[in-house]
């Protein structure tokens, strides 16, 4: 497979950029078809999954037997660190186009394909934690920005179902970290806390918002949540980044991170689709600067609205005018807390 | 149906407002279920489609038996001008609540069920521009933003195949159309030119991304594209508004507007399913301001990608960091350029 450099364009409309990657366009697809289905189906033929200990990937290489998780180089990458059409580069007010590096990674989270992070147990959800972490801290120093990212379900995209996430790492800072980074900023400097410690704290007094809580973590719907089940897992402390996180809290993730998922599968008894994403201070060339108005999150954007079937969808209004949510953060939330906290698989 | 007052929200992580509009969760739901069809798929039962001549809508109002195009209030609003529960607001650095007011029509093209804008006759279609151009010229004084768009096929949330799109008004500027504002304002500023008029200049210099032109319109494929197919139309000379298009320019754009959807619906030989919108200048109390700095365009983004049942899905990268596209939009713009004139309908 032939690799082009790709780019980053900018919309001078709107101020956004958006990436231009040439190489994913011939990438295996698995997932929704026309008929699409939001559950967990899995490959039944008797093709091993390409995702699997020895399943064959498009690009030919064979996975290792691999027996707890397994990370391996995306084969349609949207970054890639070859270059070989440099000076592409454009720079006027209407037609800016930037060259980007970096490197994008698939992450199995365990051989088998039938499970899924909220059915695994407690030691193999902490060895997905661990690998997060091993790849922080191998890719920080590296990039100025590495995302951490989960799409599960045909619904939200995912073209295989067997348990994995992504990770993208790029040599530049993405437009929404870019704004978080000044939003933090910004609200430091003025208040002189961190943004979304301070948040935390009014929430656990309102007492709306929040839905599940241990020693170390707090999961809650956000007050602007646009999902219809939007949330986020926040530490209670201040963590800048994910590999400052300490072993309790890492064991302590692993416990709130089922748990959460198992509500989230309990909402419409159906293995949940979503969008999962880590955010903390930027790396690369950020990890001299001072980035101690940060707070680590993770974010997860489930588009489903009324039942398994029903999605929200980012649709006209959304697009070109404003986002618009259809329940209120409040009744998400409430919903979440009061909903059963044991697999609804296990209960049949 | 109780109607509430509705509100936005402000998420100060990334400086962006969503509306919360609780009004509209019990809509009643044609569209996509798990089984997902892009296609123009029409009730075919002997119930009446709820937007045809005679339906019945949810709220029991019978629609009248129209013969052209047909406007109504939509059932379940995410903006009405009721007021029950006003002083609802906040106004914290954290949790940041207006209340907003507005009107959300739905806009009936045609009585037949059957047809879309690509299948209609120019007259037909010049009813269609005609009713917009009437909402403009009855609401752009009580509104700050009248947003006419359409949500076609289920791939993109619309709910019901009739032919229709909304109208949505409300009493402030969206957070979209602020950004254009502002984008236009500034480079108006420094240029001395309108941000449009001098992008479509170039670009018709450069005769990469325009794919088909007629005396009063050009459509292209933006740089910055970010749909595989995304596009964009723009009147040839300076247009501030809709209503400002006068008579030989809204019959050019009734034949533009159809010869480049029989494209769209050639591209993947399918009834092709779009998110469409228009954007001018603002309106209200924007009418006794100088805004000429705005060029009006109408905005196509497509989701399908390589073919009729494969989408671009917006996903756990393009929420968390930056928008990618797939395909080149040098490629995208050469592939409609070249894509046959005449719907594939009548060529079988
Ligand atoms: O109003 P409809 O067509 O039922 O709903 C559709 O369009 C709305 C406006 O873009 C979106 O908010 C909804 O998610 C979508 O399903
Ligand atoms: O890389 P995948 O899983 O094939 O692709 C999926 O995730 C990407 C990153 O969010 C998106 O750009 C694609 O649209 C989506 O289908």
């Amino acid at each position: 497979m032939s690799k082009k450099n790709n780019f980053r364009r900018y919309n001078p409309l709107i101020d956004e950029w958006i990436i231009v990657a040439v190489n994913r366009i011939n990438r295996p697809w698995q997932g929704a078809k026309t008929e699409k289905s939001t559950g967990g189906n899995v490959e039944k033929s008797s093709e091993k999954n390409q995702l699997a200990p020895g399943g064959v990937r498009s690009s030919g290489v064979v996975n290792e037997e691999y027996t707890s998780t397994f990370v391996f180089e995306n084969d349609f990458p949207s970054f890639t660190e070859f270059e070989d059409c440099a000076g592409e580069e454009e720079d006027s007010d209407l037609f800016k186009q930037k060259e980007v590096r970096g490197v994008c990674k698939v992450i199995c989270y365990h051989p088998d394909s039938q499970l899924t992070l909220a059915i695994m147990n407690l030691e193999e959800v902490r060895t997905v934690i661990d690998i997060w972490n091993q790849q922080y801290v191998e890719l920080n120093p590296k990039y100025e920005w590495v995302q951490i990212f989960e799409n599960r379900g045909a619904v939200v995209g995912c073209s295989n179902m067997h348990p994995h996430g992504q990770l993208w790492a790029s040599n530049y800072l993405p437009s929404i970290p870019q704004k978080k980074h000044e939003s933090q900023k910004k609200y430091f400097e003025k208040n002189r806390k961190v943004l979304l410690l301070d948040y935390l704290d009014q929430e656990m007094t309102k007492n709306e918002r929040n839905i599940m809580r241990n020693e170390h973590w707090t999961w809650l719907v956000p007050y602007w949540a646009f999902w219809p089940f939007e949330t986020m897992l926040l530490p209670n402390r201040h963590v800048e980044r994910f590999t400052d996180l300490n072993e309790t809290e890492k064991q302590s993730l692993s416990s709130i991170l089922r748990a959460l998922l198992i509500k989230y599968d309990n909402l419409f008894e159906c293995s949940f689709p979503y969008m999962m994403g880590w955010s903390g201070a930027p790396t690369g060339s950020f990890l001299s600067e001072d980035c101690s108005f940060w707070q680590l999150h993770l974010s997860f954007f489930p588009p489903l609205l009324r039942s398994a079937t029903v999605p929200k969808f980012l649709a006209g209004y959304e697009v070109f005018a404003e986002k618009q949510r259809d329940i209120s953060p409040e009744i998400a939330a409430k919903t979440l807390r009061e909903i059963d906290g044991e697999h609804y698989s296990k209960r049949k």
